[in-house]
């Protein structure tokens, strides 16, 4: 009899802290692999763990997704969706999940080849999505996503065995340095954190709106904040920030009345499919960690 | 029988929200009145509202400064007296005020002349302290403060009749792009914004943790951030910003590990004097809002 066994390579959620180095590349594909990213800009990714892109996409295309936020932000059929997560304060619609499913307009975006081939550059092989949303950011009050590496949920909750799992956040508004931007640790994604605490049984429900298990400790972030500094992207719309799935990240609240919306799309490498919860009771919904591996074309 | 009135200039907390053009000058000195300000850095604060200093103090007193401060900190004494305000999540000390009297070592502070001449200079007389206070937003989710113009609040709750007021705050820690920093709309100092609500008897003490009455609304402030834009300061420690006392301004909240400490001065003018408050029941208490108008020397 055969006993298929799933090594884990990233413990986490166990009763201590624990600091893993990375096991994976950050760029799986062989060098000289063509595709829109150029050599000196996967190098930088490989450094730094995330790469901005400029203008990954044009003004009209930001229009166009930009309505299409905002048709759906307004209809009472997505609202009342699962998918779709609300402001704990203000009850307004914060993001709404699976949105290439939702909208044949963000189903577009993920096959863009301006996206899509930049994701199969970075990951080696074809990918699929596990995971995409839009997210509303409005101004006068929203709250931020405290400190986290997004692997170490997908990891603990969804089972993504490895680190082959690439994420874009793209602004459809303009991102400043004060309404509450994405914020990244430069060189994180080196190493993991295993953080302490079980993970409770509906865990999704409240760590989608203020993070909770999976929590890195104050002494972890000073000495991760000490050794790598935080680097805050701004950028105009239509401009894009690539980064690892491993990376530490967080964002502030936004007082501005500049809201601030991206639409965020997560590549996972077919050869990465997601297996059972490496620390989580359950798995979380589907559409907030996909079951379905078809590649993208 | 003469009746001595006093006429309010800026009506504020009455049923709706007014919008006055300023009445005073932001520069009050004579032109070519001597003082460390040049003519360029006044006609900037003319325009702005605000001015950055580089380096108003050195590294070594910043050393003494941040460590008076840490010391007041830690101080049972200073902890359980009512000038200071803690922070209403973490319970750690948020403020604390009137530390020209509480320490001798911010006591010199104030009469430094790298201090004291800049804010003769502007306000064109003596000048007496309004209020001082030293800020601690620790890390790790210290909340910020909402948009607000102090002089409303020092015009409505301590009677402050002009605008002949200006604020100095001085980083005794590094000012990020990511730890909460001021944020001032430049050029927002020429329009003064009368709330609407009236004021509750204890409203400094919810008002000192969290902004209430004397709340811009959302429609004011994003014309207010539509005609002036946004800006936030960064700068080292020992850097300063003075700035008028009808800036619209706020900060957000601190994720990071980054503690964001400052020392902040509020001068009045001798000519000045606090009357009764404007549009609130009662005085606030005087370390909050000084009453004793002896001019620094």
């Amino acid at each position: 009899m055969t006993t298929a066994t799933t090594t884990d390579l990233y413990p986490t959620r166990g009763t201590a802290e624990v600091l893993t180095p990375r096991q994976d590349p950050v760029v799986w594909g062989a060098p000289g692999t063509t595709g829109p990213l150029r050599p000196s800009e996967l190098g930088d990714f490989d450094r730094d763990g995330f790469l901005p892109v400029d203008a990954l996409i044009g003004p009209e295309d930001v229009a166009r997704y930009h309505a299409e936020l905002e048709r759906l932000c307004a209809d009472p059929a997505v609202r009342a969706d699962e998918r779709s997560i609300v402001e704990a304060k203000s009850r307004d619609i914060r993001s709404v999940f699976e949105v290439h499913k939702i909208s044949p307009v963000f189903a577009e975006l993920v096959r863009d080849p301006r996206v899509v081939d930049r994701a199969r550059q970075i990951l080696g092989s074809d990918v699929y999505v596990h995971q995409s949303r839009i997210n509303v950011k409005p101004g006068f009050g929203a709250s931020g996503f405290y400190w986290h590496s997004d692997f170490e949920t997908w990891h603990a909750e969804d089972g993504l065995p490895r680190m082959r799992a690439v994420s874009v956040s793209i602004a459809l508004t303009e991102n400043h340095d004060t309404n509450g931007g994405l914020m990244i640790m430069p060189g994180s994604h080196r190493t993991f954190l295993g953080c302490a605490g079980a993970t409770p049984e509906d865990n999704y429900k409240k760590s989608l709106q203020m993070q909770d298990a999976g929590t890195p400790s104050h002494t972890a972030l000073t000495e991760l904040a000490g050794r790598h500094g935080i680097r805050l992207f701004t950028g105009q719309p239509g401009s894009a920030v690539w980064f690892d799935c491993n990376c530490m990240h967080g964002s502030g609240d936004n007082i501005t009345p500049y809201p601030r919306s991206n639409v965020f799309i997560v590549f996972n490498s077919v050869e990465n499919a997601a297996v059972e919860p490496f620390a989580a009771p359950v798995r979380r919904p589907e559409f907030i960690g996909a079951r379905d591996f078809t590649p993208v074309r």
